[in-house]
C-alpha cells in the first residue's frame, strides 16, 4: 500500500537543536517507509492520495508511559487517597482481570491513542504477550515491558515474554524492565538486572513517582532507587525511568552518565498529587526526556496534548519562572525523545527512510489560528479535535473521526463497560 | 424555531448539592427556552429533530474570565518572562488595534469556544460595545465588563458602555468593573464603586493574580486588593475577582460575606507561573466558584476541559492529597457557577423555562467508555472532540465540527493572521 500526500506542509526535526521548522510540499509512503518528503517524483504510484489542503504532516507522538489496558478503571474510583485508591480500588479488581478483558481493554486504549496522534506506547501490565497481541492485530506499534514484582511473575516469564513480543511482528519489541523498588525484592531486582546484560537491553522502571518511595527506599538501602538499580548494573545498556519526580543530586549525574531517559507523566503526577518532575533541571543538564500519559485509571485520559501542556506549564509553575521549558523541547520529547527511549529510532521523526509513523494536524480550526508559531500552536493550543489523521507504519488507523482497525468501536465500549460491570 | 432532542441522556444539576444526575429522555426548546425536560407531548412541533443516540446533553459552559480579542497574540511571545511579554510583546501591539481588528478577533474566539462547549463568555477588553455586536452577530452569548485603568477609559465611557451593551440585545449584557488595583488610580476606583452602586451592579476586577500585585498593594494601602475595594463599597451588589490566587485571611471572609465569586484561571495562572488558586479552601468556606481560561494570549487555548483538570489537578498538586476539589464540584463551577458570577441565572442548568444554553457531549468516543462515573468522565477525561453540539439561547452554532455562525471560517483566519501580521 502506498499513500502520497500532496499539498502539505510537513515538520522536519532537528536533532541537534530539538527544535523543528515546516517545509511544503508532498511525502510518499511506500509500504511502511517514508520513501519521499518534500518533492516526490511523478512517476511514484500511490494506492491512495491525500490532499492535505495545507494542513500539516508531523511525526506521531510516542507514549512513552502507560498501563493501557488499565481503561477499565477510568473514573471508577478518584477524589481518593492514594492508599485507598491502590489497595482497595485497583489491586482487587485488577486480580480479577483474565486474558481476554486485557485483549478489549487494551484495544479500546489504543483507539484513544489514535484520536490523541499518538502512534506508539510504551506498555507495563499484566500478560505483555496478549498486550502485544492487541497492538498487532490494531497494526499499533508497541514496546512492551515487564511490570514484574513480588506478587506476579518471574525472572523466567520474563525472559519468556522478551522472546514471545520480539518476535510477534515488526509492530512489537520488548525491553526488560520490572514494577519498582517498593514492590519488587532484591533477588527479582538482581535477576533483571542480568537479564538487561544478557539481552543488552535497556531497563526501566517506575522510579521517584513519589517522595514516600524514595524515602523508603533509602530507609532500606541507604540510597535511592537510581543509585540503587544502577548499583545493580540495570543500565549499562541504557534504560530509563518512569515519573521522575523526587530526584536527588546524584541521581542526575547516573542519568546523565547512562544516556537514560527521565519519562515524564504530568498528567497522573497532578490527579495524584505525586509533585512536579524537575524539567527543567533535566534539560539544563541535557538529560534525556519522553512524556507519558501513564494509565487510564490514574491521568484519567489519555491525551498528549494535556501531557503536552502539563510538561512545561507544571515546569513553569514548579520555578516561577513562565520563561522555562520552551515548547520545542516539549514538541521534541513528545516525538523523538519517546522514540528514542523506546528503542525504536527509525519511528522518532519525519525523514526518507523512516518508518511512515505520521500525524496530520487539521490547522483550519480556531485554536491553531493565526499562525504565529505553529509548534507553539500545537503545545500549548492544541487538542486531539486537530488530529485528524494518524498512521502507523504506512497504514492509516484513524481519519476524521473514523477507525480503521478491524473493530467496531461500539463492541469495544460494551467488552469494557461488561468487564468493570462484571466486578461492581 | 423549536427543536426536538430524541433518545437524550439530560444531565440534571442539583443547586444545593452541587451534584448532578442523569435522566434520559426527550428535551423540547421553544424559541430561546427549555419547554421541556424528560417526557416531550406528542404534539409539541419541531422545525428540527435530532436524534441524541443515547448522547449526553448537558448546560452549556460559562467562560467566567477572558479577554477574547487576544486571540491575535497566540502563540506570539510565550516562553518568555512577565515583564517581557506585557511591555514588550503585548501592550504595544494591543495599542495598534482599531475597532474592527477587535470584531474580527472575537469572532475567531468565539468559534473557538463553540468548539468547546462554552455558551457565553465574561469578556473584558477595548471597546466593550464592540465586542459585543460581535458576540450578538454569532448569536453568542456575552456579559462584557470594563477593563477601565489608568492608560485608557473613564468613568463616563464605562457609563455608557453600560448602556450601549445592556441595550443591545437579549445576548448582552455589561456588569461594573475595571481592569485592577495596581493599574487604576482611586479616584477611578472611587468612581466604580459609585457607578455599582448607582446601577445596583456586581463588581469584577483582577484580583490577587500575582503575589508582587498584592504585596504592592499592601505597601500603598495597607491592605490587599479585596480589603481595599470592599471598603471602598464596590460589592454592595456583590461581585468578584479574576484569579484570586494569592487570598489572604479577611480576604476569604469578605468574599463569603459579600457573597461574591472567586473566578479561578488555572491555564492562565499555570502558564504565567502566577501560583495555584486555594480552590480546597473556597469549597470548605462556601466561598462561589467560577472558571475562566482568560485571554488566548496567556493560556493559550479557550478550551473549558483543560480547564477544569486543571482546577483539581492543581488543586490536588497544592494540597498534596489526591481526595480535594471532587469532579461534580468542578463541573458546577464551569457551568451554574459561572451562570450564577455572570447575573445569567437563567442559563445555569437544564430546567423547564431556563434559556437554551445546552451542548451536547458524544460519549461514543473512546475517552467517554466505561461509563463508570460519566461527571468524572467529563472533568477527567473530557476533550473539545467530545462536544459534537452548542446550541446558544435555542439556536445551534456548531454541530459536528461545522459552525453556524453566518461567517466563513477561512475568512477568519485570513483576518486574524492579516492584523497580526500588519504589526510585526
Amino acid at each position: 500500500m502506498n499513500t502520497l500526500f500532496n499539498n502539505a506542509r510537513i515538520l522536519k526535526t532537528d536533532h541537534e537543536s530539538h527544535d523543528f521548522s515546516i517545509i511544503k510540499g508532498s511525502l510518499a509512503v511506500e509500504g511502511d517507509t517514508i520513501k519521499y518528503v518534500g518533492e516526490v517524483p511523478g512517476d511514484f504510484v500511490a494506492d491512495k492520495t491525500i490532499d492535505c489542503d495545507g494542513n500539516l504532516l508531523i511525526p506521531g507522538f510516542k507514549n512513552a508511559h502507560t498501563h493501557t489496558a488499565m481503561t477499565f478503571l477510568r473514573s471508577f474510583a478518584d477524589d481518593t487517597t492514594l492508599q485507598d485508591w491502590l489497595y482497595n480500588q485497583v489491586f482487587p479488581r485488577e486480580g480479577q482481570l483474565v486474558e481476554d478483558d486485557i485483549y478489549w481493554l487494551d484495544i479500546l486504549g489504543i483507539m484513544e491513542y489514535l484520536t490523541s496522534g499518538m502512534t506508539s506506547n510504551f506498555d507495563m501490565y499484566f500478560f505483555p504477550p496478549k498486550n502485544a497481541k492487541a497492538s498487532v492485530d490494531c497494526g499499533f506499534r508497541t514496546v512492551q515491558t515487564s511490570g514484574l514484582n513480588n506478587f506476579g511473575g518471574s525472572i523466567e516469564i520474563v525472559e519468556e515474554n522478551y522472546h514471545i513480543v520480539n518476535e510477534m511482528s515488526d509492530l512489537s519489541k520488548f525491553i526488560i524492565g520490572f514494577h519498582a523498588e517498593y514492590t519488587t525484592s532484591m533477588e527479582l531486582m538482581e535477576g533483571i538486572a542480568k537479564l538487561a546484560s544478557k539481552y543488552k537491553s535497556p531497563c526501566f522502571m517506575h522510579n521517584a513517582e513519589t517522595k514516600l518511595e524514595v524515602d523508603e527506599c533509602k530507609e532500606r538501602w541507604g540510597k535511592t532507587p537510581t543509585q540503587l538499580t544502577d548499583e545493580l548494573g540495570m543500565y549499562e545498556y541504557g534504560g530509563g525511568g518512569y515519573h521522575c519526580v523526587w530526584m536527588e543530586e546524584e541521581d542526575f549525574s547516573i542519568f546523565k552518565k547512562r544516556g537514560m531517559y527521565a519519562v515524564t507523566n504530568p498528567g497522573s503526577n497532578t490527579k495524584l498529587a505525586s509533585g512536579i518532575a524537575p524539567i527543567k533541571r533535566y534539560l539544563d543538564e541535557g538529560i534525556n526526556l519522553a512524556v507519558g500519559t501513564d494509565g487510564p485509571a490514574s491521568n484519567n485520559c489519555l491525551d498528549m496534548f494535556r501531557e503536552m501542556f502539563l510538561m512545561t506549564g507544571l515546569a513553569k509553575l514548579r520555578e516561577m519562572d513562565p520563561a522555562v521549558v520552551p515548547a520545542n523541547e516539549v514538541l521534541y520529547a513528545a516525538t523523538a525523545g519517546g522514540a528514542h527511549a523506546m528503542s525504536l529510532p527509525e519511528c522518532d521523526s519525519i525523514e526518507v527512510g523512516k518508518k511512515a509513523d505520521i500525524i496530520m494536524i487539521d490547522m483550519m480550526q480556531p485554536n491553531m489560528q493565526p499562525e504565529n508559531n505553529i509548534v507553539k500552536n500545537i503545545v500549548y493550543s492544541g487538542s486531539k479535535s486537530n488530529v485528524s489523521m494518524t498512521m502507523v507504519n504506512g497504514k492509516i488507523l484513524y481519519e476524521k473521526g473514523k477507525f480503521n482497525i478491524g473493530f467496531d468501536p461500539k463492541e469495544v465500549y460494551a467488552k469494557a463497560n461488561a468487564i468493570i460491570g462484571r466486578m461492581k
